[in-house]
């Protein structure tokens, strides 16, 4: 039986693609060999490799001064690339440290150049996203680092900080959920691992102009230039996620793109609070509910060991991937792209009647 | 109908193999998931990523002072790491230059230490390895590099440099297709898309004491000590290629292991060789015999017309990949781990067939 995966990623797939997946395996496309076999300089590989590109172009409206580069690593890799390609030895950037992973952005980040956090969250317990005009920006900033949504917090950026620097956004958590306002940001990444594909890769979108002009000279493989020259075929890519990525985003295209995904996610994060909300404080939010994530519902019981309660039984009915992080507790249901509605209606069911029978 | 794959990667992996992973693509092990969409944090993923690197260690006969890293962006992603955690800012090391990969560490990873030729074969066309004692190493070096086989070229290096400096070697294209001198060693790195796994991580083998006092204090993902002290699980490891790899390696030791392999791929390369030798000068080998590679087979026919009439007529008859690296020409047959030797006869068999009627 298909499990209702609320992991927090890697996460659900179209079940539909896992299948095609499955069938062209040992033959792809009758080349009697599987995509993972073929040389990545054959013909055959580039329509895959090129298709998912330009699917992704579409999907995402990405505009023509973007470049869309695959980079093994996901976003760990990307914490030091940003900095080493964005930030020369003389100038200085900021981070909004919301949570766990904007705080790996700007340590990891500050071993490759000059970063300040440019708004903390650590006093109200990384529970909320600073408010638009409350994030202190240097003009001469070279940009503005954001992570639109933070998992283990649970909380997303709903509004941009007010600022005419360039922005970079981790957006590895709620990749695609949303429209993204390109003429606000230099780079966009995100690991493929939650949304969009198998683990192994971050896709980021880089404003030609920025990749074109490193900040630094590295070995080519922690160059956007080279990424970019070379259409992410500069040496092996990682075939299988792209490949997989390709047939994931041409399902999430025929549902009706981003704006869909993002009525979606609404839709499947609003039944799950709205059981919070309407517990009489049996189930409780620890976050502000101006930035509640739509991927990542945290939340509370009136117990620790009523918590443990809750995932064991909700994994015997098949429910899994409840356990809130280590780092805080508590419980956390994970909606990603490829979770569906009726999975989202068994948890509600099972809330109701866990409340109900305690 | 399944093909004969000869490219230079990536290639063929075991058919059985890919058979398994097609069958439990969409449940794994009865968890109603596809292992791509594991939480990597899960005991059932767990239990997959400690049995590949287990089952590694045995394989490769690898030793407690070593450990075993799975790391993105294959070999040119090494290219960087290893000058940034084996050579501090006063240090040099040196390169043997034997062809495009041994060039290819030279100019990237002289991105970040003080890297010198110590070798290069350019004055001979690169179609031979130095001799043991040919090597300049100053002992005051950090490490001298090496590339085990050149895929271009089609040359391994038989006999490892005559020095008391330690090695860091390049395995990519001939990995665990021979046993490792260990104590040779501090670091032995590769792309797993040759003979073990999809493509998209590297396999790095460290010394612990070098792992444990990087050179160059970096972000995260840059350092194998981070890499080391999770098991490669500090962030979202490439859980696909490391899942298949398990199986082949499975595969591998059940058919000998590295010992076999090494015979096997003697065996296969030899009758490709025999036929290229016994053929009147037809087919001609362009390299040193004392070097030539096991792993790709370089050979040239009386005209580049001729070439490409037997690489068009080749793949009519299910022979794939046989032209060679756009740089240098000519045919070359790969003959990674999980090409069978049924493959090498059908090749032998039709290069026979194309001389007689040409």
């Amino acid at each position: 039986m298909r499990a209702h995966n609320f992991g927090a990623g890697p996460c659900a797939l179209p079940l539909d693609v896992l299948e095609e997946v499955a069938a062209e395996l040992t033959d792809f496309g009758g080349t009697g060999m599987s995509v993972i076999e073929l040389s990545h300089r054959s013909k055959d590989y580039e329509a895959v490799h090129m298709g998912t590109l330009e699917t992704l172009r579409r999907v995402a409206a990405v505009p023509d001064a973007f470049d869309i580069l695959f980079i093994q690593g996901g976003a760990t890799m990307q914490f030091a690339m940003v900095p080493i390609n964005l930030l020369a030895p003389t100038q200085q950037a900021g981070v909004v440290v919301a949570g766990s992973w904007g705080k790996k952005a700007l340590s990891d980040g500050s071993k490759h150049g000059d970063l300040v956090a440019a708004w903390v969250g650590a006093e109200r317990g990384y529970t909320t996203m600073p408010r638009v005009d409350e994030v202190g920006v240097d003009p001469d900033w070279s940009y503005l680092h954001v992570t639109t949504n933070e998992t283990i917090g649970g909380i997303r950026m709903v509004d941009l900080p007010e600022t005419d620097v360039h922005l970079v956004a981790d957006m590895s958590s709620d990749y695609l959920s949303r429209p993204i306002e390109w003429d606000r940001y230099d780079l966009v990444y995100g690991g493929v691992q939650k949304n969009l594909a198998p683990a192994g890769m971050a896709v980021v979108f880089v404003r030609k102009s920025v990749a074109a002009n490193p900040a630094n000279d590295v070995a080519n493989y922690l160059r956007y230039d080279f990424h970019a020259a070379s259409s992410s075929l500069g040496n092996t890519p990682p075939m299988f996620p792209i490949y997989v990525m390709g047939k994931v985003l041409e399902r999430l295209e025929e549902r009706g793109g981003v704006a869909a995904l993002e009525e979606r996610s609404a839709a499947k994060a609003g039944a799950v609070y709205e059981v919070i909300d309407g517990s009489d404080g049996f189930y409780r939010s620890p976050v502000d509910p101006a930035v509640r994530s739509h991927m990542n519902v945290v939340f509370r019981l009136p117990t620790e060991e009523l918590e443990a309660e809750f995932v064991a039984t909700a994994a015997d009915r098949n429910l899994i991937g409840l356990k809130g992080h280590r780092s805080v507790g508590g419980c956390r249901a994970s909606l990603y792209a490829a979770l569906e509605m009726e999975s989202v209606d068994v948890l509600v069911a099972f809330m109701e009647d866990f409340r109900t029978s305690h």
